[in-house]
């Protein structure tokens, strides 16, 4: 059988293998939600950068330039955080440079590993059956906050580690954690979280719509994969 | 309210603040449940060294040592982590230097803090009662495996924060993850635990005994607090 783990903060990446595993990146609110969303309604390719001042530099190569710090739009940037900007698929056709607090960081830790993906619940069951059809072990990364713990990240993983059990086998206790806590409260993900702080600090921003959109499941159909530096989309 | 707080490993506690908190350090297999048994049998006081050498040298003064290295009696020690061998009272009134894999760290690691307490499950009523008389913050600090994250201590930690519901409020995620986490699996610790990484590596080493003394309940009213260095305990 093959395996499952979860690493709970980039800061403990260090302490696991990354070799021959595929690597689930994940910052729900709203780093890998906006990806996903980005990249199923025409975005073509994303290319993060962990320096605001790179990435803004991309907007002279014809990038559309999105900068978050915080939870909220970086000066001089065309677009934020918000995945539902992206819905209205104005963007068709267009790349995208992006960085943001800890999603970005997380995706430049899981280098070495076989595969990355970026995870979000619009694209659970895509993701899921992708995993399926791979000969590897899985390790999930959540990007956390600011190092921290976070639960919607962590929720998620329960949840990816849930549906992969007739497949992949829990190794570690943060798998085994997260997966019996998504039984517990994966029946309403948004009021469990609501109690969260991550949660609580996107109602001061007012993205209620946002909020609702990350923990939508099974919008689409793609996945978001990282190819030569760049996140691209895959129909599955 | 005052707010609990868990910190999940000491690659973590970096990025908690200490200051004008209790900290309990929890490292339920072995090392904090074999403090609480020893220091409610007799033991006078006890001296925690990350250095197994260091810890050798203090025999020449009178103490009694205990090593363990990767769950097992480290050479030449007199004991090794198990509970279970203090028990018999047969080293009442002696002092105790202690070295362990994990806990030493997380105890050394959480200096900054108001007080440091040990904490376990045979003693969690106690510790409750103790938390509950003090005007203080709490954070909890698993000592983890190896820097991961493990679950016997993160359920210690949700089954504390699940206790101080009443006057401590839950103030970032991984508390909240763990309160719920234990009042899913809260009534069959054992039978959970059976499936976490370091209960399979304990029965390797044949010790049924220890971990069922490290899973009961209220077993003695002294909570075990850091006094100038040294560990000793207190009547609650």
């Amino acid at each position: 059988m093959r395996k499952v783990e979860i690493c709970f903060s980039p800061e403990l990446i260090h302490l696991h293998s990354l070799e021959n595993k595929i690597v689930v990146v994940v910052d729900i609110f709203r780093a890998t939600s906006t990806m996903v969303a980005a990249l199923a309604n025409g975005i073509t390719e994303i290319k993060t950068f962990a320096d605001l001042e790179e990435c803004r530099q991309m907007s002279k190569k014809g990038y559309l330039i999105a900068g978050e710090r915080n939870g909220l739009t970086a000066e001089g940037f065309e677009l934020g955080n918000s995945p539902v900007a992206y819905l209205n698929e104005a963007y068709s056709g267009r790349k995208l440079a992006m960085t943001t607090t800890n999603g970005t960081l997380a995706i430049s830790k899981s280098e070495g590993a076989e595969e990355i993906l970026i995870g979000a619940f619009p694209n659970l069951g895509a993701t899921i059956k992708y995993l399926q059809s791979k000969d590897l072990d899985v390790l999930i990364h959540c990007a956390g906050w600011k190092g921290m713990f976070n639960l919607e990240d962590s929720l998620y993983a329960g949840a990816l580690v849930k549906s992969l059990e007739s497949t992949h086998e829990a190794s570690e206790d943060g798998a085994l954690a997260m997966k019996a806590l998504f039984e517990k409260e994966g029946h309403d993900l948004k009021g469990f979280l609501s109690q969260a702080s991550h949660a609580k600090r996107l109602q001061n921003h007012n993205i209620e719509s946002d909020i609702d959109f990350c923990l939508t499941l099974d919008l689409f159909s793609i996945i978001g994969k990282v190819d030569n530096g760049m996140l691209k989309s895959q129909e599955i």
